[in-house]
């Protein structure tokens, strides 16, 4: 696989600039001036520190966000791996067209943008606003039996994503969440994350949309098999642009996409629950200065997602035992991180307001 | 003690209807109809579905909110148990109504309406928009060596609280923060949590604002005089207002007092950190049903707190490592529940969505 070589992804991967610890200290000196103990805000602090060193020290006035749903169908559901029969995918895309999913909900309450982008859903939708129509295939191949996706349609599905960044950008966003829909993923995802974290698959495997112990354990066969056939004579970990080809998805590698594309435009990630998760491993995997740009909104229930987590150097912010997907531990993310932009911008110091100091 | 018995606060106390959990199951029911899988919400389900059972199945379409602030001074500041002096209570109360704090940059926000009380603060304050000057002496007095407050005084400052409850009922408000200031109270929090909770002291004592460890070495060995002063005698847990009494505060007291008169208005009232925890804890031990109307914003960072959101059975919302008090960690959280009530508002049910439930 050579897409990493192609002018496209390896220019954008030149323009990820790594984030410039000076400015995380320098955030943490004004940080440590604000009337408060220093240090008692947390993990506020930490994210406000970050922010600054993802604007290079010049925040946003208003944090103008962004979310972006990338959906698909995957091949491997031929297999029996969901709970929910796959044409949920399609009639999920038309719920968020309609404004009645739960992304939805929460888009319009704190304020994101929400963008739709059919990457390969088995189904063909009407256009709508907030709808981008970016089809690659009607869902991608069975990984249990072949490679998920060509060359060709993984270089694709990742321009989608890159494209997605650039019209972010273009809108003048400062924070993007990234999600997705797609009955499978969590297939997908789980093979990923096997092969990049090199953890056990049984430890990564979860339920799903509400799988059963018998379908679980069908599921861990699956990717079991996945992999072994993709990747069982590989010495050492594969390549991430080989991982996400074989054993990924079209969504998963637009959601990589966008996230280097977003981290190139000095663009703020929130990253959701496994599945977009597992897109942001397969960016580190890309380019490690990736790490700087991200966030991950929440630690999902679905257990392969600390493991990623872990692998990438995020700390969720929420931990409310979300499993749903779609951006929504992103968006529920981007109060707080708001919230800590405003900290760091309007509370007095010390000596504006006349507070004492701590004893000595 | 017998202020209990007395008509006002047993009055109170008779209008706090347990919560009725027909109202949880049927909201439930209505979250398992919702466009998503049963329980993929997490917590958002649980907080929505104890919301209903507030409000008895009409949730308010605006949720209307308040975050109040206690403040007072603590005569045990004379002991050397803060890492900052005294005077700062004044100087973080002028802060509050200059609007530089951080309960000043989250509550406005988060919209909730700020009011910062002053039961017992040593300085005198000029009126000012959010200001209620409720002042019953300046600082309680050393609990190391007497009652921190007369039966009187707990009487009075029982009463401010319950006053800001009903002006918050008398403003429409349906969700209310509960916070504090005052130098030297998580030493009080420390005695009440360590005589309700019956916990050794020495897990639940912390650093506070951030004494060293020879200053919470101090901190531990004055509330264990403390209590020893007080308790030692006493066989059992002694009863909840002789607690507050003995070694409470002024602004706790009244903390107590709001979380009673804001249930036994349904009002829904997220807690803070430790201090107002323990006045919710406090509250618990006087009507156990009151804990249907509690939220636990957040954990704090002081390591009692965990000990007391077990004894009133909540489970906190965020996990940010706040260590700040003032009634942030509560405000951060009302997003959280104001995207619970807009998900069982505003999302489309399988049926209306043409969804497929799940697989048999």
């Amino acid at each position: 696989m050579n897409l990493i070589d192609s002018s496209s992804l390896a220019g954008v991967v030149a323009d990820i600039v790594p984030c410039d610890a000076r400015y995380i200290a320098e955030a943490q000196r004004h940080l440590d001036d604000l009337t408060k103990p220093q240090g008692s805000l947390g993990r506020l602090e930490a994210i406000a520190a970050q922010m600054c060193a993802i604007f290079s020290g010049n925040l946003p006035r208003h944090l103008r966000r962004g979310a972006y749903v990338f959906a698909a169908d995957h091949g491997v559901t031929d297999e029996g791996v969901s709970a929910y029969p796959r044409e949920v995918t399609a009639q999920m895309v038309r719920n968020f067209l309609d404004g009645g999913a739960a992304i939805n909900v929460l888009a319009r309450l704190h304020e994101a943008e929400l963008t739709v982008v059919d990457v390969g859903v088995d189904a063909e939708f009407e256009n709508a606003p907030g709808f981008c129509a970016a089809k690659i295939r009607r869902g991608s191949h069975n990984m249990r039996r072949e490679a998920a996706m060509t060359h060709e349609e993984l270089a694709a599905a990742i321009k989608v994503g890159l494209r997605q960044a650039q019209r972010a950008k273009d809108k003048g966003q400062h924070l993007v969440a990234v999600g997705e829909m797609g009955i499978g993923n969590t297939t997908a995802a789980s093979a990923i994350a096997g092969v990049l974290t090199n953890q056990p698959l049984d430890a990564l495997i979860g339920r799903g949309t509400g799988l059963d112990d018998a379908g679980k354990n069908r599921k861990l066969q699956i990717v079991e098999e996945s992999v072994k056939l993709h990747f069982g004579a590989v010495k050492g970990t594969p390549g991430p642009l080989e991982v996400l080809r074989c054993v990924g998805g079209l969504e998963i590698a637009a959601m990589t996409g966008f996230i280097l594309g977003a981290a190139a435009q000095r663009m703020a990630v929130v990253c959701d629950g496994f599945i977009s998760t597992a897109a942001a491993a397969a960016a580190y995997a890309i380019a490690p200065q990736v790490s700087g740009y991200l966030f991950a909104g929440h630690c999902s229930e679905e257990p392969g997602h600390r493991y990623l987590l872990s692998y990438i150097g995020l700390t969720p912010i929420l931990n409310l035992n979300l499993r749903l997907g779609e951006g929504t531990g992103a968006v529920l993310a981007m109060p707080l991180i708001e919230s800590s932009l405003r900290i760091f911008s309007e509370m007095a110091t010390f000596s504006s307001a006349g507070v004492s100091t701590k004893n000595k």
